[in-house]
C-alpha cells in the first residue's frame, strides 16, 4: 500500500477517536441551539484552516434553509441577543475569533467555540464550548492572524487533526438536522424547482 | 450512541473506501508532478465546497515553501507552459473550473484533475486525472456557479463525499511530500524562527 | 505639483466626464429597480476590480437595509424571479459575470448590467443596461477570468476609468436612496443601538 | 440635474481636496520606498471597504510585476525585516490591520500606513505614515471588525471620502510607478505573449 493510503487509513482512526470523544450531551446542546434558531441570524466564525471548515459548514447550512452568515465576507450582519455565533478554532486564541466572539457576547447574542481547548480565551466568551480534540498546543503562537505574518505554521503532520475531525463532525450536524428537518433530498430539489 | 456519532463512523468508513479505491499509479504521478514543480507556480482551482478543500490544500503547499496560488484570490498569476495547475471538481462540469483549466491548457499549462468523473468536460483538458469518487452525477446541473443561483443544491447526506475524501487525501499527499521533502515541524520552525 | 496630483485631477476630471455622460433616465430607473426591492434579495456579480466595486456598493445596500448578497461568497441566494441581479463589468464579457447574468435571465430575475457596452453579451441578458463609459475594448481577451490566467492585463494608465466612475456612480446612488428612504446617520445609529 | 449627477460633482471636488492635501514629501517616500521593493514581498492590509481599495491597489501592483500579496487571503507569506507592509484605515484603529501591523513591526518589516489619522494606533507601528483625510472619527467604534457585528456603520453620505480619495490616490500611484518602471501597455502585452 501506497504511504498516502496507509496515512490516510491512520488520519481516519484518529478522526474516528476525536469525534467519538466528543461529550454526547454538547453535541446535542448544539443541535438544540441550531433548531431553535428558526429565523434569526447565525454567524459563523473562523480564520484559515478553520475558516475552510466553518464555510463549508455555513454553506451547509444556508440550504437547510438556516439564515447563516460568514465572518469576513462583505455580507455580514450586525447581530442582536437573540442571535447565534459558531466561533471554530482549534487552538482557542485566534485574535479575530476572540475579538469577535467577545463582541457577540457584548451585544448578548449565543456563543458557540468548537475548539480543542475549553480552557481557551475564546471559551471564556462561549455560552457553550464543544471539545473536540486534536490541536495540541494553545498558546500565544497559534493566534492565527499572528501566525500568517510571523511564519511559524503549524507544519506538524497531525497538525490539521482538529480541521479534519471539525469539518467531519459538522457535516454529521448537518446529516442530523436534515433528520429533524425531515429535509430529504427529494424534498429540497421539488421546493428549488417551484422556486424557479 | 447518538446519530451524530454513528454517521461519523459511517461517513469514515465511506472515505476510507473512497481514497483505498483511489489507483495507486494515479497517486504517484500527482506527488512527481508536484515535486517536480520547483519554484514554478502552482495554481488551485475550484468552487463552492471543492474550492475550501482546494484553499485548505493550497495553505499546507505554501508551508511547504511551493510556489503556489488559489484561483478567485486578488493575486493570482500569469501562468507559462512550465506552470502547474490543480483543478478540483466532484462533477467536473462546474464551468468557471473547466474554463481556467481550459485556458491553462491553451497555455500548455500541466493539468491535474482531481474528480469522480474521468469522462467529464474537466478530465478532458487535464493532461491527468486522478479519480476520487463519491460524487455521483455529472450534468448540467451539477455547475456549481448555475446551482448557487438556481439553488438546485446536492442536498443528499452523502452529496459531500468526494469533498471530505478529496480533503484527507490531499492532506495525505501533503503528509508524503513532507516526507520525501524531509521537512519536519522543528526544520521548518527553525527555518521560519532564522527568517525573523 | 508632484506627477502623483497632476494625474489624480486628470482622472478626476475624466470620472466626471464619464458620470455625466450616464443616461438621466437610466440612473432613474436603476434607482426605482433598487426602490423596488423590498425585501427581495439582489444579488451583485462583478470579478477582479469590478468585483471590489461590486462588494463596496453591496456593504453600503447591505447598511441601508437592503437584502444584499455577493457572488463569488459562501453564502449566496437562490434567485426568483422577483429578485434582482446587479452585473458589474465594463468590457461585458467577463465569462462568470455573463454566465450568472444568464442564469439569472433563465430564472426570470431581473437583471440590470453596468457595463460600457450596451452592445456585449452581458447587456443582452440584461433588463436595464446602464453605460458607464470608460472601458474601451471589449473582445474576448478582456474576459477577466481568462486574463487572469494568461496574463493579458489591461495595464493602461486609463485601463480602470471604468472602476473607479463606477465606484464613485454607485455611491452616488447610494446617497440619492438614502435620501429617498430618509435614513440618516442618525436615524441608523440609533435603530443600531437600540438592536444592541 | 440629477442628484446623483450633483453628488458625484460634489463628491469628486471632496476628493481632489482630499488628495492635493496629502503631503508631498510623503507621497514621495511611499514611491520610493516601492521603487526599493525589487523582488521583497510587499503585503497590502486593509479591512471592509478600505479592504477592496487594498485588493485593487494590490492587483495593480501585481501587475507591474510587484512580489504583492493582501492579508486576508489563503496564500499570504511570511514577512521578514526587508519587506514591506501597506496599511489601510481610515481610522487607523481596526484592529486586525492595527494587529498585523505591529506583528510586522516586531519582524522589522517597513510599514507604511495610509490613513486620515496620524495619530492613531495604527500610526504607531508605522516607519512612514501617508495621510489621506476624509475619515473624521477614530474611535473604538470604528473598528471595522467591532463595527461588523455590532451594526454600527458608518453611513455618513461622505462617510466614504476616505476609500475614494485612497482608491484613486493609490491608482495614481500605479501611474507613477508605471512611468518610473518605464512599463506601457505595449511592453507588457509583449512579455506576458512571450510568457505563453
Amino acid at each position: 500500500m501506497s504511504f498516502v493510503k496507509e496515512a490516510s487509513s491512520w488520519v481516519l482512526s484518529g478522526i474516528n477517536s476525536v469525534i467519538q470523544s466528543i461529550d454526547e450531551g454538547e453535541i446535542e446542546e448544539m443541535i438544540s441551539m441550531l433548531m431553535e434558531a428558526g429565523e434569526n441570524k447565525i454567524l459563523v466564525i473562523g480564520s484559515g484552516r478553520s475558516g475552510f471548515v466553518g464555510r463549508a459548514f455555513a454553506l451547509r447550512l444556508m440550504h437547510l434553509d438556516f439564515n447563516v452568515y460568514v465572518s469576513g465576507e462583505t455580507i455580514t450582519p450586525a447581530l442582536g441577543p437573540e442571535d447565534l455565533v459558531i466561533a471554530i478554532s482549534g487552538s482557542g486564541v485566534t485574535r479575530t475569533v476572540v475579538t469577535q466572539a467577545e463582541v457577540a457576547k457584548e451585544i448578548g447574542s449565543k456563543v458557540i467555540a468548537v475548539t480543542s481547548h475549553p480552557g481557551s480565551t475564546l471559551s471564556k466568551y462561549a455560552d457553550k464550548v464543544v471539545v473536540v480534540k486534536g490541536r495540541s498546543k494553545n498558546d500565544r503562537d497559534f493566534d492565527y492572524e499572528r501566525r500568517q505574518i510571523s511564519g511559524d505554521h503549524d507544519a506538524a503532520p497531525l497538525g490539521t487533526m482538529f480541521e479534519l475531525s471539525a469539518m467531519i463532525f459538522l457535516d454529521c450536524i448537518i446529516a442530523d438536522l436534515m433528520q429533524r428537518l425531515a429535509k430529504t433530498e427529494i424534498d429540497m430539489r421539488r421546493k428549488h424547482a417551484n422556486a424557479e
